[in-house]
């Protein structure tokens, strides 16, 4: 299990970076560094900052600067998480098997938690020792601004929203998945072409792989939501469909939405094509996407 | 009324920069960004754009490259006042006399909002508009992350979210002010001089500047919301004392607290003496965050 045991070591490194980044002070402030960083190392798969790393490593970029972009990226996946388990969102009240942030701390405390972490990503992002030019360092927070923001996650986020009263297509919903989870597994894999002095051909393949399985990390949700059981995930299961809202899975059936998931795994795949055998980890990764079974 | 006629002026054309600089797009995520414009939109003050653009000027910075960084903190700051808002927070159904935002939208609504303006500040820093050193950059986005997240104003809400539990003594609640609404309006004084290319001695002129209005600021403002009316305010009165929370006014009194605000006054104009008759407008700002009725 080779892409099992790099996930796990990347894992490790990626949860201690995210402890050293996120040090709570002293003072009455703590309790938001506490709400932070109770999220922040509630677990998880990690696989945004393991796409960093991973797609960073073709270019031999030092790990301990591809870190501080993994760690970015987990810090903005983090409060995206926090925000949307709030009452007003999707209302959990377990998030990998613990209670969410909100019903840890308070509601109060889970907003400004999540404010906080966004404002961090970009801190941890700036700082001169995640590359020493700034020309870079601007590309990769212009760039997560984006990713993160209305023209990305928030905007797909809000379009999930509206998703209960609304019956979507096909291509809304492809264009709602590719702004709410896309946009941030694509810049995960575009950071590390960026750190790395990619040309547009190598950059365009990354862009290309992290486009494909963040539509086929969608699918394979949508799946699991319909098929997996709450204990294996480790929060609410049947949510959409009892929420009314139309999925990949909803519009394509389950036969078809699983082809349509294995056909992009081979299309993230030919997207690598050009760094030939070091891309194999990355193969890896996109067919564990949709056979992972939480 | 030269300074109040100078920052009309400064209003109209931020304002429209905000709004040039926040185009809602078409399709089901335009809902994220009308509630984003109509929270920027709303009026204001804009004290914190006139800052960043009257410091920018006294080192020629072209106004144009200025107004982006005066959008920039006007998104973090009406970001704030979205999440501030919300029911979990103050619970405010009025901010300048209109319905905020999770009452004109829905919370979930104004959650995004917030998310996705403090996105879009990132966004408008980070473009090469702003200024064609990459490195000038950096240093704005690095430095607005820090006063805007939780070791800035992130870490003092929460500490004033705590303060109807607990008593706060001088020391506290004058680090809570300056983490809450000092650090961006120094951010905002720091920035023209980053775009200006200040010398140390100049940089610590501004910022000795922002940290005193800054606290001069809420002074003014505990002892409009002690003494002020509702109709010119455009928002409820006496929420602190009724919350039992502790303010500068509460804890010196009436007379000590307008005499150490006048005191901050005229720390602030010297902190300015070496940019001479240059900062005059600076010296009025000071003197008018003092004497304002709302």
């Amino acid at each position: 299990m080779k892409l099992t045991e790099a996930m796990q070591a990347c894992t490790r490194t990626v949860e201690q970076a995210l402890s050293d980044l996120a040090l709570e002070p002293a003072g009455p402030d703590a309790r938001v560094w506490q709400a932070m960083r109770y999220s922040l190392l509630a677990g998880g798969k990690r696989l945004r900052p393991f796409l960093v790393m991973q797609s960073a490593d073709l270019f031999a970029v030092p790990p301990e600067q591809a870190l501080r972009a993994a760690a970015a990226v987990e810090m903005v996946h983090t409060y995206s998480l926090i925000h949307d388990d709030l009452p007003c969102m999707d209302d959990d009240d377990l998030r990998r098997g613990m209670p969410t942030c909100h019903r840890q701390f308070d509601e109060a405390t889970a907003v400004l938690a999540g404010d906080g972490l966004q404002a961090l990503a970009f801190e941890v992002l700036m700082g001169p020792e995640t590359d020493s030019d700034p020309a870079i360092r601007c590309q990769l927070a212009l760039d997560l601004a984006r990713s993160a923001g209305a023209p990305g996650m928030v905007g797909g986020q809000m379009i999930d929203l509206l998703a209960e009263n609304t019956c979507y297509d096909l291509d809304t919903i492809t264009r709602l998945q590719a702004m709410k989870t896309g946009a941030l597994i694509v810049w995960s894999m575009a950071a590390g072409g960026i750190l790395g002095r990619a040309t547009p051909a190598e950059q365009a393949g990354l862009t290309g792989f992290g486009q494909a399985i963040g539509i086929a990390f969608q699918i394979a949700d949508d799946l699991l939501d319909m098929e997996g059981d709450a204990q294996s995930l480790g929060k609410a299961v049947r949510k959409d469909a009892d929420a009314g809202k139309e999925t990949f899975v909803g519009i394509l059936g389950v036969e078809k939405a699983r082809a349509k998931a294995d056909e992009l795994v081979d299309e993230a795949i030919s997207s690598l094509d050009l760094f030939g055998k070091k891309a194999d980890l990355l193969h890896d990764v996109a067919r564990y996407i949709v056979a992972r079974q939480n």
